[in-house]
């Protein structure tokens, strides 16, 4: 299969796949994107920092290092279009890439990938190299939970369903029966802390600890980019919102330190389940 | 018809509602909810204040002054159950307004509306009584919508369609195809404000007026309770949030003021369209 191309976002993952695909005795290749991969962890590895954008050099930079298999892994905001570094490699990719920005992050991505395919490489999943980091069925900490919030898990997944085939965000907040916040380009964490701020304010009005933060991917989404993730940060926050849990689909969502969410889970009091789809 | 029972809730479409019936020669009685109507304006009339909640109090006071047809308008948030001052007459209809909090909005208010008619009441819209606060189909403006600004305006209003079952917000934001903002629980003006933040901080990337916010009723929902407005306000934080215009859905949104409305989008630069359903 030859060396790993690892397109490298921002936080935790790119780490995580790098080693997962180490410990499974293959060579890895880094190529982290300036302004959001974290230099410390990944000048540990073989790496060459490219421009966002830059496909020309990305694209030589993974032939010159025997990468036909690339994975694209870590955070990456939608960069604003002016500030994209195009070289003289993707300068015709460029009516295209245009067109990439007029729809959702989904339509985006795609798009990336199709690309990468033309070229000969072949896009993988992190979660296929890494498969530890996809969450699990079942609950995954201390706390159960109870059954009205399985129920309100599951209205959030029909929603999440119903907005699919829009490319907006992948979670929503469900308080009952009641939705109680969307998440469109704010992403995750931003619509906790609303969410934590209308009840601060008494603008919702439910008891403490009740309501689940709900996330899943897509339906019909490429799922070798852009899963929806949870970290530490989001357990955190939807503590602050005086939710009583998170429920994820389970192979849908993926968590690069699961030991640390639990934990954190478990000493705030909220559950964490892994949902059928 | 009698004399025209109006539940007052906040801001100036009581007192248009008021007006509208008086000038079409019929009677009015305001029953103005406390900690939502304004005292000054309800004073000129003929009215009693009432709790929220106090359902018998109500239904004697709408009785003892003739008006079997009722209207409620204005603004109401959420109360929290605690806060509900339930009286005597309202004391066996409890388990059922338990069981109406559980869902959004629109299941509240539908099952609000059920019970005046249960108990010998007809409600009544209030654009029925106001149909001048219906926004008109067209461009109301100076300012005209490009042909990307409609497309746009279409396309959130298959979002608020997809999101109709669900009964969660009625407005949503969008920037070309994409989906920016989908508004629940915080209502529109605090949508606004985080695409504005949003943009601010580099998070949300577009040029500066492009974007559409688009508001429309759920499909199925009860037009005579609740159809989303749009008052001066939307169109200043539509402003400050960059964004090139207004679409509503013509005959589904009402305004109370329009005349400012237009007056403001005028002077901000902004597009104001009433889009067919």
């Amino acid at each position: 299969m030859g060396t790993l191309g690892i397109i490298c976002g921002g936080g935790a993952f790119p780490i995580v796949v790098a080693e997962a695909a180490l410990k499974a005795g293959r060579k890895v290749f880094l190529l982290p994107i300036y302004g959001f991969a974290e230099a410390a962890a990944v000048e540990r590895y073989p790496h060459e920092w490219i421009h966002i954008g830059a496909f020309g050099k990305l694209s030589g930079v993974l032939r010159r290092n025997g990468c036909r298999q690339v994975v694209f892994v870590g955070t990456v905001l939608r960069p604003r279009i002016s500030r994209l570094r195009v070289d003289w490699g993707s300068l015709k990719l460029l009516p295209r890439v245009l067109g990439m920005f007029r729809g959702g992050d989904d339509h985006l991505l795609t798009s990336v990938g199709r690309i990468f395919e033309e070229h000969g490489f072949e896009l993988v999943g992190a979660h296929q190299i890494a498969p530890d980091i996809l969450v699990p069925p079942g609950v995954l900490g201390a706390h159960q939970p109870r059954e009205e919030d399985i129920d309100a898990a599951h209205f959030g997944q029909e929603v999440v369903r119903a907005l699919g085939p829009f490319d907006i965000g992948q979670g929503v907040v469900v308080g009952g029966r009641r939705i109680l916040a969307v998440e469109a380009a704010e992403g995750t964490d931003l619509m906790l802390e609303r969410c934590r701020d209308l009840r601060a304010n008494g603008r919702i009005k439910l008891g403490h600890k009740s309501g689940v933060l709900v996330k899943a991917p897509k339906p019909g989404q490429d799922r070798r980019l852009d899963l929806p993730s949870i970290g530490p940060r989001t357990i955190e926050l939807a503590a602050e919102a005086g939710l009583a849990g998170v429920a994820v689909e389970a192979g849908g969502v993926i968590a690069a330190n699961i030991e640390d969410i639990v934990r954190i889970a478990d000493e705030t009091g909220l559950f964490i389940v892994g949902l059928d789809r």
